[in-house]
């Protein structure tokens, strides 16, 4: 399998998606210029070129494209080329209505968007495959040519008639005869049992609610035929360039792919990053989805899209303050990136996205955006012999799971209120704010090489995740799992006594009388601190070594936190600094430390091989304690035992 | 007329919903012992059964419920057995999809939920009787079979082709002419008016404001369209079971259905019951649906659902605290309940409801819920001779109408803000805490048992309506009105005046200049107390015997309480403790006591028969004096002068 | 061009909307004596009289109308006659659902409501052109007749085939080729670039953003074809009466129609106006809707409708407090209007609006708000030989463009905080709390009559209204320009620079290096106050002749405001007394005074020709100096060097 080694070779590669297309041919060569100047070696091209390379159905257009790889290639920038089946030609539409997906309620998603591509559509496959070879036969050999990038955040949704049909292939193809369908989906309740897979639909509109395991099987068929489209092209374009890699770029933590199955038919992880610039906790979401990139990639990954300064989907869009676009780049390689691109190089003037920034903003080469891209490209060419190809494994482990986050997340659960992306944020950041450096694992990863476990929350598992949770907490690991966890199995079925009997036995409760879910601004008081969000009414049997009861209310007294052995259960959600308390004692228990101790909350530490990344997310300037000599290889000046970092400053340190 | 006395037979009814084809076999044995053992004496059968009787068209698959009939039969375990036509079989809407509903702006309603069927469907209509037909001819002689319950909370609504075809026959029926519905609609203004009856049309989405009228008849509409749905299985079944009473389960409060109309075709009044246990005022909403209830039946009736624990329906579902489920069952008795029943016996472990709650919870026979269930049960065997059968009319009634909620629930009106079912509450409450024990009663009713009639709000009244309420109050009743009362007829046409004249003179008001709407957060001061909501520029004709003036602001001077003789008028809403002190004010001079003097807020006192129950909806015990010396049934202890009642405590006491 | 001096006469006009078919002939006669005794001497009919007129297809139906316009003429009231043609009947749908319009989601809007009609119906366009012929053929040579009333308040939109069509054919016209169009679409960007006109549709449900500028032509294609409409009328009623005025009634400050381009086609413009009484600001967003429309007639026009009383669809609708009617139909007056009307004459019984109040409410003649209407009418009469007629121009100019509208409201912005509107009448407020009276201009017009010219927001300009700011600056006005100004050309492509550099150098500012949207509650410091909504990083470039800084935060240091000779540049949103103090400062020095010196907070004063109009909009009574002595119109007095108005008291003052 190629990697990216082939396409770094010691380089951090540094660009973004280029759509010339949006500019007449004079300002390709300011472009190149200003890239050189900048230090990018790497652009995306095509990514939203279909219309242009397909102007009508079948022709091809590909002199423009020949003329830019030329150019960039002169220039010695790398491209990686982007088949452009994300936006559809309008003709594709207009010809071909079978192509556009339906949502739920039944109305269409017209062009003049993007993405109005049904995964289901034959016609549409056949005419992304078409182009895709035509791409790959005409620019596989191509000197420019580095790498493939299929798509782009793939992440339609289609309820419509041929997705139906589909729906049944796929379900007859997971269930084999009707009865393990209707079995599985539990269709004695509510009369649905099916007679024929021909009554089977989308979980489209109903009078009330949906039955959960056919919105969980159809949430598992949609990432399953996105990623279908995504194989196809791979295929065509592996067929002609076996040498190179393939990738096709993630949204961080999206509820609708796979990303553990579908990172496992990527050559190279990829991964598009926006926090909003005045969320304070935005560099822990950028450590979180960096870190849960890493572990996908099990290696260096490439963070595909970021934006220099601000995008343009919230309600408000904040630009990037002065250091902060460096900051979080350098961020993302010390937590393994070898690569930091942009969506996009220079800023439209035109189109849905021309208040999104580029690396060229409106304001052009004398803004402050290009200057600040500049410097960074010089800071990343300092760092790449030390970093690229480098990876590190951390001593804990946080499990996550899209499907038991699917299964989770339905009409008539208990509270809309609890969100396991939410609840996997907090539970991260409590490692994060202990400076805990932490891997991201499948629950039923092999998890022997983790000091501790942290399972924030996994509602619905399979009997392997919990006979692989039972055997690493029995082969001398500690896990810690919070509320919620183990409640059902694979289909969404309750498991008898609303948690896996195994489990219960794994942290000494005997019974679960009653989820107490909390309500907005609602607390409940436990020894020494607070818990939010929810809490349970259970049992002990006895044998748990520890607990913290609940104080006070219709729970008092009764276990909030049980421990046995090395094992707890978390019924709540701890207060942010006593989660953060509880899991540095208990990670400390466990033989994990932090990356550097005595550190002050605003500043990160991460190692990467020989590396120490320091980096100060404050906008005052901060001293942090390094016993020892280092070389700073950005100030590019000697260190001794102290070393003192501007606002949003970074100092990356060799012995 | 069959009616419960024959199925309750000195018992008060226990049981629930049972649906055991979610079940291995196996269970239904341990559900049985378990049921004996709690006291359950009756479940429902067969709501959710259509696609297990009738797995495809036609066929008829019987053996699995006479299995289970039999099985209870054996155990002394009566059953209602239900019609399954609210959940219709995948297959009717795959092969006729003219049995789905479709929304006001043309989405369809899909199967994969529940009660996906349009009531103006000729075909559903022709399945529900053929299944309900073969139901009653099968099990109509069966010894477990107690009583019919008919399909399961009618609540769809449908604005597709068949159903505007029917309500065209529908409003041919009402006007005879297209000269009596233009005019009774008023289609002079915006150039509504029609032709042919062809081109008449349910409410669908309009550009803007909808006619309002239209869309009242349309509510009346699909009101009697589901009772004709009703009526059609009843009379199947009542002609294989003369016998037998049949009911039909309604919502609390439902705004979709004219439930004094239901009532009339019911043998047996059933209606469910979800107050949210962390409501503070929870307790009162089920004493307001319990009075309705037991005002509809004019006799004992069923609480047909209920939840053990929480609902999941909610944002944020809470269970019920030790004690809370008991309490509101016992206050269901005390106000004239002879049915304590739950949705569901057993708590699913798959589908759509796996979190709602059942008498049997996940956590299983050791789980507090059941424990609790067990108890309630033999609490219910001590009540039953005493309570079964009885009725009690109570000295207040409080007037509701569904055609006046249904006429004032319109767009364009005065204000969003005002909802007549939040008026109603407001008033009954009033009442409530008062200790009032309070009946409903229709507009059109004979008031003459009543010593004070109370008219929360009657935006649209008849003139038989009005008359009744002059008669009553001529022939030596006490009335008191709320505002936005009398302003429209039965076609939603604005009276003369903005009020009836007849009640303008009843009250002593000569002229209403303007209705004065009130925002959220505003008061109004009146002289003694506040009003919210609402308040009026209303100019008295002199005749009063009593005014109370608002003071301050636009209104100042003007009265906001008039009386004339025995007739009250409330132009605004005053705030909860001075609407309960008028009340209870008026309630004296009219004649009408508490239950019991020197109450503590948090009891709540209910005579039945010649019982006295006491409920302490508080956390914390409390002491009421009971002058004399009676027997509590519940504790079986002697009791004088005072007892004391723990936490959710009741007691039952008889001289 | 006829215009409104042939219809006052010398007297104000005063009626409103009169829809008698909703009544019996008797009261008719009962609707003549009241108008008589309150002074009315113009109403409106036919309005929604199309079902009336036109019961089925071809039918006509005129004999009410005749009577009715007998009636009115006999008693010396002129009519202005509507063309029923913006609500269709029933039948218009039924027979053909190709007139129906459709939402962006493919949902048709049906009749049952009111304006359910595609302006690009063909079917609809003949129907319209068929009654409109058959009116003016009868009534034309009527003597009641003094008007023509084109359709009601034109607003739908249609995303159906028959508007896509209309659309294309639209586009067509205006770019010539596909190839303009998908430049100035910038079709490049997300592979949108069009291969034949067959492939356009309106901006329809997309997955993601659409294409701004399709949506921008849109919005134009919408008012051109709803300005076709209007003008089949207008040219039909032309024909058969060209000496009679036509107009269309305007809704204030309304999104959808380019009210600069369709004033050019009416004879009188009219406008609709109903602020909320509750609204501290409500007599300011009169000032600012009689502004405009003053400035869009260039010359007296009509206050076509307003409420005597509460609207109906507001969530909650307050009544007009006792003045309060007569306060702001005199301050319309004042700023121009020569006609003063309502919706409606009598309230409606029934139907969608029946709380809507009328000049007859439905307290009838002895009503407070018949009453007040009656002296309003005294007080017209006594003003009218002073003002109808009279057009004065204002010293100061508010540029306003429904195209920079259109182009700034997109999804995909950088603040949806930022509204045009909003900013808009943020800054008439400020304007009208100093006592300036203002005019509105398009950028485009001539503005060389006015010392200052203000643009609060034109987010999108044409190279001419630049070219057009600059000549004026050069001419020696003065300018104050807000943030978001010049940023787009008209196909809402981004000007290089992020701002037009000839507005740059205008205000002295070198680059333009990030715009900083504010968040809700979030201020900046500036030197002296804080802005809000909106910042800006500039870079001045050292030529501007006056600053003030932002103080603390990110841009501390750098230019909140620049001035260079007399052009400002404001960027950000003062708060409201700061803005108001600039503009007063720079008001001072552009040589525009306040209308009087001294003025009281809450006293609004105006000049209209030879009157000073002094309204309080307060309810204590309040005192204003004005030296010398004057003759008040409306209370006969003679006034010396002060007056006194009470509560919602109104003086015109005449030397």
């Amino acid at each position: 399998m190629p990697g990216l080694g082939g396409v770094t070779r010691g380089r951090v590669l540094y660009g973004g998606d280029y759509n010339p297309e949006q500019w007449p041919e004079e300002v390709w060569h300011e472009d190149v210029r200003l890239m050189r100047d900048a230090g990018v070696n790497s652009v995306t091209l095509g990514v939203f070129s279909w219309s242009k390379l397909e102007p009508e159905p079948g022709a091809r257009e590909f002199g423009w494209l020949d003329r830019l790889m030329d150019l960039l290639h002169e220039n010695g920038i790398g491209v990686v080329l982007a088949t452009p089946t994300s936006a559809p030609p309008p003709w594709m539409g207009r010809l071909h209505p079978d192509t556009l997906p339906v949502t739920e309620d039944g109305r269409t998603e017209w062009w003049g968007g993007r993405q109005h591509f049904s995964h289901s559509s034959a016609t549409y496959r056949r005419y992304a495959a078409a182009i895709t070879e035509d791409l790959a036969a005409r620019y596989g050999s191509h000197p420019a040519l580095t790498m493939w990038h299929i798509n782009n955040e793939y992440c339609t949704v289609d309820y419509g008639d041929e997705a139906a049909a589909a729906f049944r292939r796929w379900l007859r193809e997971r269930y084999g005869s009707l009865e393990a369908l209707n079995t599985a989906w539990g269709t004695a309740f509510w009369s649905q049992g099916y007679d024929t897979w021909d009554g089977i639909l989308p979980p489209r509109l109903p009078h009330y609610l949906r039955n959960p395991t056919q919105v969980l099987d159809f949430r598992r068929f949609t990432s399953d035929m996105l990623l279908e489209c995504y194989v196809a092209e791979r295929d065509i374009v592996r067929r002609h360039t076996p040498h190179l890699p393939v990738t096709t770029n993630f949204m961080p933590l999206w509820f609708g792919q796979d990303a553990w199955r579908w990172a496992e038919e990527e050559d190279v992880v990829s991964v598009d990053l926006y926090p909003d610039p005045r969320d304070p906790l935005g560099a822990q979401t950028g450590a979180l989805v960096q870190d849960m990139t890493r572990s996908q990639a099990r290696g260096p990954w490439m963070l595909m899209e970021q934006a220099a300064g601000p995008v343009n989907w919230r309600g408000v869009n904040h630009p990037k303050p002065r250091g902060l676009n460096r900051l979080w780049s350098l961020q993302a390689v010390a937590r393994g990136a070898d690569a930091i691109c942009y969506f996009q190089w220079r800023q439209s003037r035109q189109g849905a996205e021309k208040f999104h920034s580029g690396m060229v903003s409106h304001a052009g080469e004398q803004g402050r955006t290009y200057q600040e891209v500049k410097q960074l490209g010089a800071d990343l060419a300092r760092l790449g012999p030390h970093v690229t190809g480098r990876h590190d494994t951390a001593g804990v482990a946080v499990l996550h799971d899209w499907h038991a986050w699917w299964a989770g997340a339905q009409d008539g659960r208990l509270s809309t209120r609890v969100d396991h992306a939410d609840v996997l944020r907090a539970w991260h950041r409590a490692l994060w704010q202990a400076h805990l450096t932490t891997d991201f694992a499948h629950p039923e990863h092999d998890l022997s090489a983790y000091r501790l476990v942290v399972v924030p929350q996994l509602y619905a598992m399979t009997d392997a995740a919990i006979e692989n949770l039972l055997a690493y907490v029995h082969g001398g690991g500690t896990l810690v799992c919070g509320f919620l966890t183990g409640v059902a199995d694979e289909d969404d079925r309750v498991r008898p006594g609303g948690m896996d009997a195994r489990l219960r036995e794994l942290f000494g409760i005997r019974t679960l009388h009653e989820w107490w879910p909390l309500d907005a601004e609602e607390t409940v008081a436990c020894e020494g601190y607070c818990g939010t969000l929810w809490s349970e009414e259970l049992e002990a049997d006895g044998t748990a070594a520890e607990t913290v009861p609940y104080r006070g209310g219709e729970l008092d007294g009764l276990p909030a936190v049980l421990r046995k052995d090395r094992a707890w259960y978390v019924s709540t959600l701890p207060e942010p600094e006593a989660l953060r308390e509880l899991l540095a004692r208990i990670a400390e228990g466990a033989g994990v430390r932090p990356v550097l101790d005595g550190l002050p909350d605003q500043v990160e530490a991460v190692r990467r091989g020989e590396l120490l990344f320091l980096l100060n997310h404050g906008r005052e300037p901060v001293t942090v304690d390094v016993p020892g000599t280092h070389h700073d290889l950005l100030a590019e000046t000697a260190v001794t035992d102290r070393v003192t970092l501007g606002r949003y400053g970074v100092a990356v340190l060799r012995r």
